[in-house]
């Protein structure tokens, strides 16, 4: 006995999202079958207009529903520095902190000889061709602490340097609040290498 | 700042779901947004038939797409037991056995007072309805093995037996393939409890 081709659909519907199996998908697609049909409607709708209505900033290639993106646009923001990253939702946590008032450039990605993925599959090319203007007199390299966000920063910054404009790398440390003890031992390597006479 | 709106809404929706919280929600959106235009019309449409074309038996209270369900409609079944489940996910547990040929009877849920679940908020009167036809010679209880599970158990034996319909409920014991050593106490007592001779 297979459940009825509705419910089925739907188990495999979302068993196409990440990180959810078949035992997951079938506990979501009955709790579906008892929400209100307005809410479920809702949800169809938001799915089917977050495809249709989101693209890439042209720009910065953050996500946006227009283009060029709002921050792109804000003629408040500071158009010499641009801080670069790997993905859409990097951007927000830099929002949230309220203290940048630069432009973004995201990446969409890192580089990764393991995975296959060089300079060309990420959105590196768009970034030299962005810092081609001369305005731009700073980039900070803001992808992730990890192997494949530091080979990324080391390679823009090598092609990047020659042409005078200033590249930064944010710094490495221990998280705020964090405790010396638990550190993992390349955090508290780049901790200690990034010392700062107080 | 805040995602675009169609972003936002979708994460929303998806929070709406048991087990979601902002993160996965916020991953899955993403992930739709990287998904082709198809996929995600197909996911919303299984969504929306899900939710209009699947009701619930009138006679047994499974979820179907046909009413009777093609359980109940199944001329071939053997209408003079009934297996009483909780859950139309134990129907599916129990299909695929392939032993069973009797019918069905879905609880949608088990009393709990603890909750303020009783008899008359799952489909115990609609269970007691059937059993006025004389065709009715046994009922099996096989609601989970757990506190509210056998409370709804014994309510219905205690109602039913008077009736003269055999009432039975399904054995507890050590899972196939399990090892006394980690079997937890109640499970073990319930199998030497149900011991048989050989
Ligand atoms: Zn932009
Ligand atoms: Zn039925």
């Amino acid at each position: 006995m297979q459940y009825p081709e509705p419910i089925s659909k739907l188990i495999e519907g979302f068993m196409r999202l990440p990180g959810i199996g078949p035992k997951t998908a079938t506990r979501l697609a009955f709790f579906v079958l008892d929400m209100k049909e307005d809410d479920v409607l809702d949800f169809a709708k938001a799915l089917v207009n977050a495809k249709r209505d989101l693209t890439y900033c042209s720009v910065c290639h953050n996500i946006t529903d227009t283009d060029p993106c709002y921050i792109c646009e804000d003629t408040r923001r500071d158009k010499s520095i641009i801080c670069v990253v790997q993905d859409a939702k990097d951007v927000i946590a830099m929002e949230k902190m309220k203290e940048y008032r630069g432009l973004y450039h995201i990446l969409q990605g890192a580089i990764s000889p393991m995975e296959g993925i060089g300079p060309e599959d990420v959105k590196i090319p768009e970034l030299l061709k962005r810092l081609q203007d001369d305005t731009i007199q700073e980039i900070i390299l803001a992808t992730n602490p990890n192997i494949e966000g530091e080979a990324t920063a080391m390679y823009i910054s090598r092609l990047v340097k020659p042409t005078g404009i200033k590249v930064t790398r944010i710094a490495h440390g221990l998280p705020v609040g964090g405790d010396l003890e638990y550190a993992d031992e390349v955090t508290l390597s780049k901790a200690i290498e990034g010392r700062r006479e107080l």
